[in-house]
């Protein structure tokens, strides 16, 4: 039998539980591996609820119990879970985690920590909920150089972009919508500015190319500037708006990006709708390939976590997990990156004026008056920004992927 | 260093030699594997190609060299596939194969010989070519009880559907053009009625449920009677037509059909378009996902070859890799299974006459004049047939997904 303690009985928590309560016996005859909670830390009892006689509200009681082989973390947050998370793996215990704000800032040390103790550090269900993807590229893309990841990987701001789209709503009605329905937390922030996207990025960058992608070093815009207007716009040119996080590798040369941008309808990515999540990866042998499935939710995430302690469940004592090197992978600036730009400008422009600036261009009428929208040849970014720099009253610009 | 022998020299069998010389270095740096391929088994010779000097046409001497660790079988078909995979795993290689037709005959077999030979036999190229699914289902997707497997598993029929729904095409036609493509056998059956998908299937399917699924056993329908006529129905359902390829488990009672589907824009397989393949999978915790890549193609199935080489490299002597048990898998008979069902019928009719043999059906106009097309309530296979042989001139059916 495998002891496993559960930090934080929240979301993700409960889910945790309930998986290995519900599929105890499915997962005994088809892996071998006979599940146990031990423990559930959390600093609230929960009185009636089957786990109270496993609630403990001080983590000694868990790393100090040599019975506990593996800490499933996901309260979430730095702290206490580094702290906890360390302490885990200096007892030799291995740590399965969701928790993906501490993988990205702090994983390459918890995986050198791992190491040293003969314990695993895993986070399959930080990056994507339920969707196989840590060890998908970690076990079966060895064979590949990936040179691009592109994921929808924050399901909150695409409900919100997929339902402006269906619905022609504008982003603050859909936001408070979302909210009320939980899709959205209260400080959307997170999520609505790109930061939850870009740390998973940086994850699943550092998992692919091999050294440790800082999050701070990647250029982020979020989904707060798109408006209804964009969205027809969009729809005239038969694309979507979807909020992608971006890397790729060329000559050993590393760009990363989250940004919403104009997706047209032959791309896989563009048929993920709602809460779903995608992540798209393409490799010097595989060519294309996309994987797909619910980007968060008590249950999903759980199975991921809980795929993470069976996988330890079966190596414990023989095998320990290695991901990235921990020298830092510098990110050559986005500046470089070429690409082609949907621009919107107030007033109305024929197409040799806006060239005289930006250069070839096609206008796409969406109906709109009092304004131009354009897309541009392909260029770079620091080429557009020199070009927008010359124009006046620019009122949106967002990018074209392809 | 590894020593690997590819068995056949054809289109899978390239793109491993390709794959490996392409990827070495990176592959050593990434997993620390140090690949090698010895010997390429063929019975022609390849004068100036690079490998002509690792080129023999005596079986023995691969499976006699204790140098050889890991036999990869690209060759396809039954025999000599059969016999000389059972020969490297009787000497203790373990082998790595793309071939889904022995797979599907005698992977239960020569998965017990391997494991009686302290080896491994691997197929994630069997299925969905390069796209990883079948290592996810046994690595990732453990803490679920799958309850459904659908896929896209044949490029040939999606490239002929595809270019039928685009271009409103005959199937004779767009087969011809398929065929001049390359996308296409000359002899067509094994794609076309279905027998490919069946396989894959057959093979998806056992490791899901865990028990030997037969593909003798599975109804199998192709798509050779699909015609244009079909496909505007489709439009004007704002469907989309795909061969699909479906198993689902409801306590323990599972049901497998190759056939033609119906499937709604919303759906995420009717976006997977072209040679693409995606295998769709439900877990219980999981809920929704999906597998998306190139089905098929020299490189991307090669890499997956390459994948599995890579981790029997790394396992050499210490694991043996468990599947399905050898028992069994009775599947339901599909005439249990409920649907919708679309059909045409000739002549003019309106609801009311068609209603008192099908129960409620919703009329489908695509301008087809001569007869009349609808959809059916949800019912079973056998009420449909019981219903559908008391009417005349039926002139096709579809069934509708979800």
């Amino acid at each position: 039998m495998v002891q496993v303690a559960v930090l934080g009985y929240g979301t993700v928590g409960s889910g945790v539980v309930k998986v290995i309560d519900t599929n105890h016996d499915r997962i005994l005859e088809k892996t071998g591996v006979d599940l146990n909670v031990k423990y559930v830390l959390d600093l609230r009892d929960f009185p009636g609820d089957p786990i109270q006689e496993k609630v403990v509200h001080d983590y000694d009681v868990i790393v100090n119990d040599p019975e506990v082989q593996v800490v499933v973390e996901v309260m979430g947050g730095s702290e206490p879970a580094r702290t906890f998370t360390a302490r885990a793996l200096e007892a030799g215990k291995s740590v399965c985690t969701s928790n993906k704000e501490l993988v990205a800032r702090h994983g390459t040390e918890l995986i050198a920590l791992a190491r040293q103790n003969h314990a695993s550090y895993l986070f399959e269900a930080s990056c994507g909920g339920g969707i196989p993807i840590i060890r998908p590229l970690r076990t079966s893309l060895t064979a590949d150089h990936i040179d691009e990841i592109t994921g929808i990987l924050n399901g909150t701001t695409n409900y919100i972009l997929s339902k402006m789209i269906d619905e022609g709503l504008e982003f603050d009605s859909v936001l408070k919508d979302a909210q009320d329905r939980g899709y959205a937390e209260r400080n959307p922030e997170a999520d609505v500015e790109g930061h939850d996207a870009c740390r998973k990025i940086a994850i699943l960058s550092s998992l692919a190319y091999g050294k440790r992608v800082d999050f701070t070093d990647i250029y982020t815009e979020g989904i707060t500037r798109i408006t209804s207007a964009d969205i027809r716009y969009a729809k005239a040119m038969n694309k979507t708006i979807k909020l992608l996080a971006y890397s790729s590798r060329q000559d050993d040369q590393v760009t990363a990006m989250v940004a919403p941008y104009l997706v047209s309808k032959e791309d896989p990515l563009s048929a993920v709708n709602g809460v779903f999540n995608a992540i798209f990866v393409h490799g010097n042998m595989l060519g294309d390939a996309m994987f797909y499935g619910q980007g968060a939710g008590s249950e999903a995430t759980a199975s991921a976590v809980v795929s993470d302690v069976i996988e330890e469940a079966q190596v414990i004592g023989r095998g320990v997990v290695s991901y990235w090197k921990p020298e830092k992978q510098v990110l050559a600036d986005v500046s470089g990156t070429e690409k082609q730009f949907f621009v919107r400008v107030t007033g109305q422009h024929d197409a040799s004026a806006l060239e005289s600036v930006f250069g070839p261009v096609e206008i796409v009428d969406a109906g709109i008056g009092g304004e131009t929208g354009f897309v541009t040849a392909r260029m770079s970014e620091a080429e557009y920004q020199k070009r927008a720099a010359q124009t006046e009253g620019i009122v949106s610009m967002i990018r074209v992927r392809g």
